[in-house]
C-alpha cells in the first residue's frame, strides 16, 4: 500500500508552508522531485526552490530523489495531448515507486499552489489506482498563487457578496469574459490573453514571482496597466529565463463597498 | 501609522497556520480577538479557537485583546445592514486602537480562512483609512474553506481545463445554477441553498466543520446525498450549537479526466 501525501508548498517560499506539510513532509518514506529536462528555460529554478525547502525544513533523514518529468507533447488537440502526458508521468511515479518503494510506504510530491487548483497530480494518482496500484491520496492544502496575488495588493477576491470565475488564458482567449462573471481570476496563461478583451470598463492586478524575491506587481484600468503588463512580462521573462504570473480582472462597475 | 497585519488562519486547527502567519503573530504588539456576543449559539467556541491558536504558536509576551464584535441587524435590504455592520465594526476596532495603540504600532487581526475570500476585514480597514487613521494593510494568506474542502475529499477544484465559479448561498438560490458554470463552490449559506436546484446530473461534495474534530463530510449524486445533508447539518447545528459548512457542485457531465 502506497500512501501518497500531495502536500501544497505554495509559490517556493518556506514561508507559505504550512504546519501540516511541514509535518507531513517529515513524516514522508520518500519525496520525489520532479525535474523538468532539456529545455534549457531556466525551470530547474524550480526544482531548486523544492530542494531549498526540503533543506530548510525536514529534520530527519528523509530520502529525497529527483526523476525526469515528462514534457507534454506541444502539438496535437490540447485534451489528448494532456491525456497522453498523464499517462507517461503516471509511468514515471510507478518506476520510482517500484525502485524506491517496492513494499509500500509514505510517498510525498511536493506540489506548486494547493494539490486542488489546475494541478494533476490527484488525476495521476487515480490513473495509477486504476491500473491496479494499492494507493491512497492524501492531500494538505497549500497557499495558492490567488490568494498570494491578494494578499499581495492587498485586496479582496469578491466584490461584497458577488461571484468569482477562475478561468484558464485558454479559455478567456476562446470564450472571452465569463458570462454574468464580477470578477475573473485567470490561471495557466502562457501569454496575455487580456489582450483579446475590449478594456473598456476592466481593472487589472496582475502578479509575477509572488512571494518570491523577484516578485512584480502592477495594477490599474486595463487599458493602461495591460500594455505596461506585456511589456514588463517579456523582460522579467527574458531576465529570469521562466516566469509565472497571475491576474484579477474586475469590471470597474460591480458593485463595490 | 498602525500597520495591520490581516492574518489567515484556516479554520482554527493550529496545523493550518504557515510560517508567515506565525511569524506575523509573532511580530504583533497587539492581538485583537472578536467576540460575538449575546446569542447563546455556541460561537464563543471560535473566540476559543482563536484564543487555542495564540497559546499554542506565540512564542513572545504578545498583548491579546478581547472586544465585543457587533452583529449584523437580521432585518432590513442585506447590503444596507452590512454597511451599517462595517460602520460599527470599523468603531469598535478603532476604540481598541485609540485605547491600547495610542501611539501606533502593528495590530493583527486573525482571519478565519483566507482574508481575501468572503471577508470584509480589507473593507473595513480601508474605511479607517477614508475616516482619515493613518493605517497600512499588509495580508497573510491562509488555508480556506475551499481547499480544506477538496483537500478531505481528496477531489480537484476545477474538472480538465475547466473554470469554477465561487459564489454565496444566497446567489444560488436567488439566481440558479451560474451561467456556463461546470464547477460551483457555494460558501456562506445559511441554510442548504443546493435545495433549490433540479438535482438531476449534478454531484456534490459538502463538509462542516472542516479540519476540526468534529469534521463530517458527504458526497454523491445530489438526489440523494442532498436529502442526507440537510438532516446531517440540522443534526450537527443542534448537537454543536454552531456550524460552519461549505459545498462544491458539479456537473456530472462535466469534462473529466
Amino acid at each position: 500500500m502506497i500512501d501518497l501525501h500531495l502536500i501544497g508548498i505554495g509559490t517556493g517560499n518556506p514561508d507559505h508552508l504550512t504546519m501540516a506539510a511541514i509535518r507531513a513532509m517529515n513524516g514522508a518514506d520518500l519525496i520525489l522531485l520532479p525535474r523538468k529536462g532539456g529545455e534549457g528555460d531556466g525551470r530547474s529554478d524550480l526544482v531548486d526552490l523544492r530542494r531549498v525547502l526540503c533543506d530548510k525544513v525536514l529534520t530527519r533523514p528523509v530520502r529525497v530523489v529527483e526523476f525526469d518529468l515528462p514534457a507534454r507533447a506541444a502539438e496535437g488537440p490540447y485534451i489528448e495531448a494532456v491525456r497522453d502526458w498523464h499517462a507517461a508521468i503516471a509511468a514515471a511515479w510507478r518506476a520510482e515507486i517500484d525502485a524506491h518503494l517496492p513494499r509500500g510506504g509514505k510517498l510525498a510530491l511536493l506540489v506548486w499552489g494547493d494539490p486542488s487548483l489546475y494541478d494533476s497530480t490527484l488525476r495521476i494518482a487515480a490513473r495509477l489506482q486504476r491500473e491496479g496500484l494499492d494507493l491512497r491520496s492524501h492531500v494538505v492544502p497549500g497557499i495558492s498563487s490567488v490568494q498570494l496575488l491578494t494578499a499581495a495588493h492587498a485586496i479582496p477576491l469578491n466584490t461584497l457578496a458577488s461571484s468569482v470565475t477562475i478561468t484558464t488564458g485558454r479559455r478567456l482567449r476562446e470564450q472571452g469574459w465569463p458570462e454574468g462573471a464580477d470578477t475573473v481570476v485567470v490561471m495557466l496563461d502562457g501569454g496575455c490573453a487580456f489582450e483579446t478583451l475590449p478594456a473598456e470598463g476592466i481593472e487589472i492586478w496582475w502578479g509575477g514571482f509572488l512571494g518570491l524575491p523577484q516578485e512584480a506587481l502592477v495594477s490599474g484600468p486595463l487599458a493602461e496597466a495591460g500594455p505596461h503588463i506585456v511589456a514588463l512580462r517579456a523582460m522579467l521573462r527574458k531576465k529570469h529565463g521562466w516566469i509565472m504570473d497571475i491576474y484579477l480582472l474586475r469590471r470597474s462597475a460591480g458593485s463595490r463597498l
